[in-house]
């Protein structure tokens, strides 16, 4: 027997439909490519999303068509995030961060029809626009006095597109499963694979960004997005932002220290998210301008996700700014949110330092999310904050698949494996543990190379360090450690295992120590194990007392 | 197209499965019926809600049947929140305070198949069970030590029943659509009628109880639901509590001014949700014992519902309690919650004055449902705070009809008409004016009998009024004022007059003012202004100068 509720979908244009009707009047701040602040309300952006709609469909634009975005964070994109969605059609957000070769890759398999871009991306899109084999057109997201010289076919002006149209338009009224967004993620091998967003997962995930224990996105606050909207959504704030009204300020390309700082005192900040690279740049200028965070400004908490956050940041943020850190946890194939660290009453009675410890793991599993752990064999592992197992995931927001790949992801349960190991403790908190290819598989048990690596570190003659699995015979996989050595320190092999013993389990302890000038890292920084991998295929155990 | 998102329904089970999987720890506290307070936690709910469906099982319940409670608010009842829904089967709460032939009509209307209930009703039981056509047995909600000596057909021992049963159960993967309880809501007319939830809307309505700019339910609250979980599933509270792993306290019957206070107190309650009456009898308790709330107490807030909040509640609950009031308004039509009155940042700067004419209001509309203002043709009105008109609402935890009625309850553009006559200003506040049927249509305008009864009673010698509308030649109707003189006191008819002119609109003016000894109100004390309009039917108007 079915219920007798009303039968309305969850769909993107009515979380700008509920803006336009109950906070109108709330400002979206943005910093522009072309300079100044610019300021719009979710009224304007009601009114200009209906203006692109009709734009869209001026172009021929149909349901399902992909539209691509090349832009910052901005009242602009902001528009096109409901007026894409909003008229059926798919907002396909592109990280300018990639290579140009995988943002040629990703536009053809997406097969866009348009594509919208701020003009720092000008001269890319000029680059690009002859592979491109489906776009019919371009828009430069900007008015007519600044519209780029490029050479490129069919190139549009966003103001004259848009303020040409009437503001009436009726939202279709949408199968909630109906396709809205695609974010390409980045994996380290093989081409970027799709995440195909849903205006039902969108809308649900919205709910768990507004929840009290989520991100407790809410009227009263002013939330600064310097997490990008062309990477899984910003986090869904925009759509968040407009369920509930919160004031958002946009940073547009300023993401230094200074603008970034600026933004955030002028406009009263009080909650901010972004990567932890973001808010290195802002202590940097903090520092070096000696300024007063805690008297300067408004902020109140920082979400911090994409990687761990460091101690050193919790603890800064905390003594400098008067913030707390909510450390978030989540992937682009989640919308992403997964997990977000905040507290329980129980800490209220913690010290500093025990708070730390709970604010440093990726957070408590939000309703919407169902996590589990397991073994190699599937097998479920105690959430006792000691066993760790693939952390694998499930629900509605979580991706079963990829664009336009027949893969099948999932596992007999309905989860997907999300590629990282973890535990979880009693109270839902999980925290990373490993990548599960970096993982060291030693005698059937698991050895966490990040472990390893962070108690490494901690001798104070090493500079870097990383631990990988190699062959053996007999345990199939033992630890190497390789060290980078701090410039004039040096530290022999027995000192550092002498180290690292009493700090892990003895079965951990590594079976060689291997020092290096230098590790390999990718663009962003990260360690390329699988390089290092390559590096010592060749590398041989000593042979070890049983 | 589609997007690629899993496909998981929303399902009451996932709620309860939460609560186990992030906060299995965290503590229900009852009061039970049998005298001691009963603690126990989510986990403890959930290995029990799995043995109440293993139960139902065994007792031959199928999906779809109906399963009666009359119980307080407790952890069986909760239990029974989750294992009868979960399983499929559809929760019908029954309001025990509906007069014994109101209850026996929607049992038999609702054909229910088991009747659990409290010791308490288990005189209402015995008297009543000869009545009901359907039901197959009944449960008292007691072990067997406090079995009542009551002579039904049939009659289970809950703990007997439950314990002997496994906790393994495998929640079934339902539609979400599935109808999961039942709330019967009386009107002032004809029988009662059912409203049907569902899986989707109940989770969907939690959601909006967790958010922020809702109830803002969060694991940080320790939250007392004196607002009863016989009707509208106690606002949905078990449900969002599941949710998001508030701790919950349960007053069971005892309602009175001291019990709530102590549990207050003892639990270190930081929210309490209920409706004016039961405040008001708190209040008595601490005003006679000369009681420190603020120092004795932790509350921090109080959502109030059902009827309108008066202004001197949210004084006294800020003077005395140092706790702040939230206005929430709703009905069983719609889960219930509606909108709720969170006060937005401009307010931050307002006089206490000014705060309460916010606080006042029934309160912003929440995300999930839309409003609209219509006139008696359905013409939509401006949202301008002044305009009023008939309320309709529409969204995913709205009904759309009654249980076993094929009457068509939406207009055109799917909204349901709420009978209540309401403004809704630019910032998505409502407040609520009057009722339909009680809104006085004159020459095509309409005058609130509301307004013009809080005018009259703003007279020191008023002690109660009225103001029905009464057939007029020329305007339609005209609004008559009936008045309670205080005792000891006298005003005249034109005295009367000369003081509402300037407090209300000149044509608002009531054409006569009557004296009465006393008005007709219900067993709830509410206004019966049906009566009062039969009463004054053959009334006629004075002439009176145009």
């Amino acid at each position: 027997m079915l219920g007798l509720m009303q039968n309305r979908p969850l769909l993107i244009s009515s979380l700008i439909e509920h803006a336009n009707a109950c906070h109108p009047g709330t400002e979206i701040v943005s910093r522009t490519v072309e300079g100044p602040i610019h300021r719009c309300t979710y009224g304007d952006i009601h009114r200009r999303s209906k203006q692109v709609a009709n734009a869209l469909t001026a172009l021929g634009v149909e349901p399902g068509d992909r539209i691509a975005t090349l832009a910052w964070n901005g009242y602009r994109h902001m528009e096109l995030y409901f007026g894409v969605s909003g008229m059926g059609a798919v907002l396909h957000t592109i990280n300018p961060r990639l290579f140009p070769e995988q943002i040629e890759y990703i536009v053809n398999h997406a097969e866009d029809q348009y594509l919208f871009f701020d003009l720092s991306f000008a001269p890319l899109v000029a680059k690009l626009a002859p592979a491109f084999r489906s776009v019919k057109g371009f828009v430069a997201m900007t008015d007519r006095a600044h519209m780029p010289a490029i050479d490129v076919p069919n190139l549009n002006c966003y103001e004259e597109l848009v303020e040409a149209q009437s503001p009436e338009y009726a939202w279709p009224a949408l199968d909630e499963n109906t396709a809205s967004s695609l974010c390409y993620t980045s994996g380290t091998t093989g081409h970027p694979k799709g995440v195909l967003y849903s205006h039902r997962s969108t809308v649900l995930h919205s709910f768990a960004v507004c929840a009290a224990d989520g991100i407790g996105l809410g009227s009263a606050e002013c939330a600064l997005l310097v997490v990008p909207m062309f990477h899984v959504n910003a986090w869904g704030t925009p759509y968040a932002g407009a369920m509930c009204g919160a004031r958002l300020v946009m940073p547009g390309p300023g993401l230094d220290g200074k603008s970034v700082y600026e933004l955030m005192r002028d406009e009263k900040v009080t909650l901010a998210l972004g990567v932890p690279t973001v808010w290195l740049m802002l202590f940097k200028h903090v520092d070096e301008n000696r300024l007063a965070p805690k008297r300067e400004l408004s902020l109140q908490r920082v979400v911090i996700g994409g990687s761990a956050a460091p101690q050193a940041m919790c603890e800064k943020f905390d003594s400098d700014f008067g913030a707390f850190v909510v450390h978030a946890w989540g992937m682009t194939e989640m919308s992403p949110l997964g997990t977000i660290c905040n507290l329980l009453p129980k800490h209220a009675s913690f010290t500093a330092r025990q708070r730390l410890d709970v604010q440093k793991k990726q957070g408590r599993t939000i309703f919407g999310v169902e996590l589990k752990i397991v073994d190699g064999e599937g097998r479920r592992l105690p959430h006792d904050g000691v066993a760790f197992g693939h952390l694998m995931a499930r629900g509605p927001w979580v991706t079963s698949g990829y664009f336009g790949d027949s893969e099948a992801l999932l596992d007999n349960e309905g989860y997907f494996d999300t590629g990282d190991v973890a535990t979880i403790d009693a109270d839902g908190y999980m925290q990373i543990t490993d990548r599960s290819k970096d993982v060291i598989k030693s005698g059937g048990e698991w050895i966490s190379s990040i472990d390893l690596e962070n108690a490494a570190v901690g001798h104070p003659a090493v500079a870097e360090a990383a631990v990988i699995g190699v062959p053996h015979e007999k345990w199939q996989e033992r630890p190497l450690l390789i060290v980078v050595p701090k410039q004039g320190h040096e530290v022999s092999h027995d000192e550092l295992l002498a180290f690292l013993e009493g700090k892990v389990a003895k079965w951990w302890l590594p079976d060689d120590v291997v020092f290096v000038d230098e590790l390999p890292h990718t663009a962003t920084g990260k360690l390329q194990k699988l390089k290092l991998r390559e590096q010592f295929r060749d590398y041989r155990l000593p042979e070890r007392a049983a």
